[in-house]
């Protein structure tokens, strides 16, 4: 089965050909520019491959609502020019082929759930913490959205008692989870990007009390098997042992399961698909749209 | 069809008779003492009634992971002697009809989507702030619970700046929602109880704003259609507008959705069963149970 994946980012968009069975055979990336000739670069991709269906991973916000008229655009983004842009129904009428589409996080979420990280598991959580941070959560066979899709960067946390910055730098939210962790905020509440910080300084111990905070909502909101950390900040491979290590101070044994008790380091994990988590996701999500 | 209803709860088991649309039509209740005595009075409540099944709503921790062996047990409660009580598989011994179990919040959650405050809707999430805090949620027909259920009564908040006791009163946890919002905490931090302190008193003010970083952690993080705010606090109806308003203020119009922006009455919201929510719930658990 020959399949198309879209990561459709701020910055770039990734495509790729590949097969139901997450395998990868080619990828190109665009610059994200204009909506116009960004979309054009896409169709002129894809068009004329032999594809069955196109899985796309996007930024967002999306509207994901199935009985909506605008399933499958992009919503208010800041983004300029990309206010209202249908997507899904542009590539879909261009290619003509079905088109599934889903959040960036969520579509990495059901990359790790069904091929990585979560193979075998009934549910996951998938974060990156990057640039900025997202979260999608995969359960029961279902990507999770309601109203809209989660916003999981945006939960609001306790600031830790030696942060220096204790707002974070989120323009909308005072101390929410991206304004304080993702690796701009790391950046500019220490004046130096992220991976110059040596491993020994403060900065990673708050980093690592606001990710195992962000573990200790997820385990008791969402009660997830699994959670996956992936992202630019978690290259920083020193962080996972803290964040697993906090995250077991701060529950203070109240959700008492082996998973989490005992089995710590196969709980928090890395991506096990690695940078193709999202590819993957979106070849999955193409084999979902052929229903 | 005739159905049994279990709320099973730390201080009182009411048990009730009624029918798959939720009528109730009778109910009794017992203390809760001892696993043995306390499990007799239910039997002896429904035996030989002719229900067709039972659905409990239960305290917990439960094992609600129906592979495993002790699928519908109580499990690590602090609760003297009910540790690994086998809840469901005693009942359904005793009665020989399907038993169907889940939290008691998970029970008035499905109460309230399928019949309540939720009807026509595909996702909920139900909160009961009371002597505890806790909460279940409603998702495209499925109950959430993944490794073990969510204890959404544990997520943590960020404190007040005026709250006298910014740590809350949780003995797991420094400052999770419980241990700040509920009602023993409004108690402890005011040395009276809640329902006499006047709309006008600051602690309003420091409880709307743990409840709205709830409702704010909700919506980012599980995105429902409708959030329903139950437990004897919440009969402090002035509390709504509060907390609708400061939800409002701290989301910052970052989820653009006319639900939330233009009709946060309709969205934050009391139960539309009054205090059947569990009852109802219940009843609708044993229709589940029949499958």
């Amino acid at each position: 089965m020959l399949l198309g994946a879209l990561e459709a980012g701020g910055t770039k968009m990734v495509c790729a050909l590949g097969n139901e069975k997450g395998e990868v055979f080619e990828r190109e990336s665009f610059p994200t520019r204009e909506p116009e000739p960004t979309v054009s670069d896409i169709i002129s991709y894809f068009a004329g491959r032999g594809i069955e269906a196109l899985g796309v991973s996007s930024f967002g916000p999306l509207d994901l609502n199935e009985d909506s008229s605008t399933y499958g655009s992009i919503t208010t983004t800041p983004k300029p020019g990309w206010q209202n842009v249908p997507l899904r129904t542009r590539l879909m009428d261009a290619l003509g082929v079905p088109v599934g589409i889903d959040t960036d996080v969520n579509g990495a979420a059901l990359g790790e759930a069904l091929l990585g990280a979560g193979k075998g598991l009934k549910s996951l959580v998938y974060y990156t913490i990057g640039t900025g941070v997202g979260g999608g959560a995969y359960d029961h066979g279902r990507l999770l959205h309601g109203l809209v899709h989660p916003e999981m960067g945006h939960m609001l946390l306790r600031p830790h008692a030696d942060d220096p910055a204790p707002h974070g730098f989120c323009p909308y939210h005072d101390g929410c989870l991206e304004g304080m962790a993702c690796g701009k905020a790391i950046e500019q509440r220490w004046g130096v990007p992220a991976r110059e910080l040596p491993p020994e300084h403060i900065a990673w111990q708050i980093e690592a009390e606001y990710l195992a905070q962000m573990c200790v909502n997820t385990i008791v909101m969402l009660s997830p098997q699994r959670i996956v950390l992936g992202g630019g900040v978690m290259h920083q491979e020193h962080l996972f042992p803290m964040v697993r290590k906090r995250t077991l101070e701060l529950l203070g044994g109240y959700v008492a399961h082996p998973a989490i008790l005992e089995h710590i380091d196969s709980y928090i994990v890395p991506p096990a698909l690695g940078n193709n988590s999202g590819a993957v996701g979106s070849l999955l999500l193409a084999v979902r749209a052929l229903g």
